[in-house]
């Protein structure tokens, strides 16, 4: 009698999708992994690529070569359309996969919150192809300025730089846009850098939530001196391919702006049929799994977890610690034991303003500057996939933080008929 | 009185392009250089990032950063459309400008020798846009196999790569096709790699034309031995999505065609209105000047120049010479000098056949092997534009001269719908 071996399917190759198959890759179980792409996105210096410090290959590894020679585990490319939980059936543009188990880790993408205006005209940031699109589009628009010598109203709206979301992503964009421009300026002799405006706008009173008091001062007072404008209590109403309209009828002329003011759940997620929260996360057990359905759990972007009366936020520790408590009930289910609750365990956080600059939160721990970017600097190191990736980035940081050289200010798009806009 | 600065204006940023800016860096003319890109493409490894051994970045570097801080050369991105020669203006798509002596080094583009078919549905290499598109392509054929579970006849044709021109490009990306499908291997333990074929189709009775026939013979064993079969004597005459047409009717059931077969000019050439040769080139006076405008000098791929009966071939070597030489004359017709003719000095020629395998012909030293190779390397560092390129791809080339590893291979299309079809 041969026993049959059960089959667990992943959906997602970012921080939850690679926990769960690492933690599954040693037990007796059939693998299949679904993604739309071949590779895990390093999310986390998505800022690093759109602003030109490094390349497409030095943040995305490819997914195949992290399960090599193993028979019992395969990618399967393609998109994940629907779950029919029911049957047990994922479905993808590709066809239909059966599986005994099923982890939903399949992320998350940009939030307009229904501004139809501002998800046609602003840049999101999430996928390559987008930091891509944003690092073309900046450059080109030195190049347009350059060449527009009889309006300086044109020349400063190609020339301001707006980040929506006051956030990791917001910060740490904006502090790299400064410092390109800083680096832009040694080549373009013959236009006025006094024309180029970078601005942060934020809902909120505040920047970095996360963060104590005197950090997000800290962040503020780095921003500044960087030359960012940091609007706090601001909010965004429209976008047009002109500009940006604030709630107050403020219209700030821009051919650039950068939406990191929010994400959603995947749509897989509200396939299963269970509820979800407005971001569209499934509003997890205990165990992560998904009411009604024992055999799917979601974790990461894809779950709405409560602790401590407040869901968990949507960053990579928490899509690695649930992924590792799912891949870990999955093995009790299939041994029969009963599944163990799990726990968040938030060892802070950090994020990063420019070069040099970084505020760290752990514990006690809470300091901005240098040493903080040093932290910051070695952790990412430490977390990205592949030796490569580590050699590669390594040097290009060092590079950057000799001579403040951004190796990637070439412009990549794909139809050239885009250039002659 | 205040006298003129004469205004030179160069097209194209490519060899040519560069030596010749070089050349006039020092002399005291106004230097407006047009290009489509903002970027010198390092054309020779293109193939290497067709493959998944280098990135964009790695190969392509900012125009801008050759002439930093000079208020009396600027680039103007755009993309030249036409030449009127009587009243000295350039046409672009971003507007008209006027020079004084205008260098025509637009490089060249795909011959398809009027096969529209071919031009549809087979793979050009010139630009890094098509590289890329190569690289996303052949990558995501391993993967549409590894889906193809019915047919082996389906796969076959996915795991089916033709490479069309046997010069230097098709040699080069032959093998280092056949070297990226050893490294696929590892990551595909259920497909079976006998499927898996790499042909070479060439129209003449060799490969390599410029070298020795004992160094063509040789680049034919390594090819072999690499598992690339070379069709010598074969013709192509249809193309379609499913394969290629020989000549003699055979069909070669294939996805994937790529297209080394022939260049030819960039169109401005021929809008100048001077006699071009069968390729699209200006054949041009012994000075580089085009025959009825003493002030458009045509050089590089965009020049049909004679020497002992024979046009020049077009290789780097000729558009580097050719500019300094035209740089010259242009000096020389400021100063009122008399113009001085243009020879080539042809130091040899050199092919990678993949890692540790390269032919090379300079003079007396004609040898293939691992030490051609590391001439090779050695050379092409050192002809890459900017230290920061040098050392990323020194280390990439060290590590795939050690591991074999491919860090590029992720499939990064703009559009994920291509990646349904």
């Amino acid at each position: 009698m041969t026993e049959k071996i059960p089959h667990v399917v992943i959906v997602g190759a970012g921080f939850g999708g690679v926990a769960a198959m690492k933690a599954l890759k040693n037990v007796n179980v059939k693998i299949t992994w679904v993604d739309r792409t071949n590779y895990h996105l390093f999310q986390p210096l998505l800022y690093q690529l759109s602003t030109a410090v490094l390349s497409t290959d030095d943040i995305s590894f490819p997914v195949r070569a992290m399960f090599r020679k193993r028979k019992n585990m395969d990618l399967f490319m393609a998109k994940a359309t629907g779950i029919d939980g029911k049957n047990k059936i994922l479905h993808t543009n590709h066809g239909d996969i059966s599986y005994d188990y099923l982890i939903v880790a399949a992320g998350a993408t940009n939030n307009f919150f229904g501004m139809e205006n501002v998800e046609k005209y602003s840049y999101g940031m999430k996928t390559i192809q987008e930091a891509l699109h944003i690092r073309n589009h900046a450059l080109h628009m030195f190049e347009r300025a350059n060449k527009q010598e009889d309006s300086e109203e044109e020349r400063r709206k190609m020339l301001t730089f707006v980040c929506v979301g006051g956030g990791p992503t917001g910060v740490e964009e904006a502090g790299a846009l400064a410092e390109l421009v800083a680096v832009q300026k040694l080549d373009y002799p013959n236009l006025n850098f006094d024309e180029v405006s970078i601005k942060l706008i934020e809902a909120t009173d505040r920047v970095l939530p996360m963060m104590p008091d005197n950090l997000q001062k800290y962040t503020l007072d780095v921003l500044k001196k960087k030359g960012v404008e940091v609007m706090l209590n601001t909010q965004v109403a429209d976008c047009s391919e002109d500009g940006l309209t604030l709630k107050d009828g403020t219209f700030i002329p821009s051919r650039t702006v950068i939406w990191a003011a929010g994400v959603r759940a995947h749509d897989l997620a509200s396939t299963i049929g269970a509820e979800c929260d407005r971001a569209g996360r499934v509003i997890v057990e205990k165990t992560l799994q998904v009411p009604g359905y024992p055999e799917i759990f979601a974790i990461g972007d894809n779950a709405h977890f409560l602790q401590d009366g407040r869901p968990l936020p949507t960053v990579a520790p928490v899509a690695n610690q649930e992924a590792r408590a799912a891949a870990d009930n999955i093995v009790r289910m299939i041994k029969g034991e009963k599944l163990q609750e799990f726990v968040y365990k938030d060892y802070g956080s950090m994020a990063t303003i420019g070069r040099c600059e970084a505020v760290v939160s752990w514990g006690f721990l809470k300091i901005g500057g240098f040493f903080a970017w040093v932290i910051w600097m070695f952790l990412h190191l430490m977390r990205l996939e592949g030796a490569h990736e580590d050699i590669t980035v390594g040097i290009k940081w060092f590079w950057n933080f000799i001579s403040g050289a951004r190796l990637g200010r070439i412009i990549t798009n794909i139809r050239f008929e885009e250039l002659e806009k």
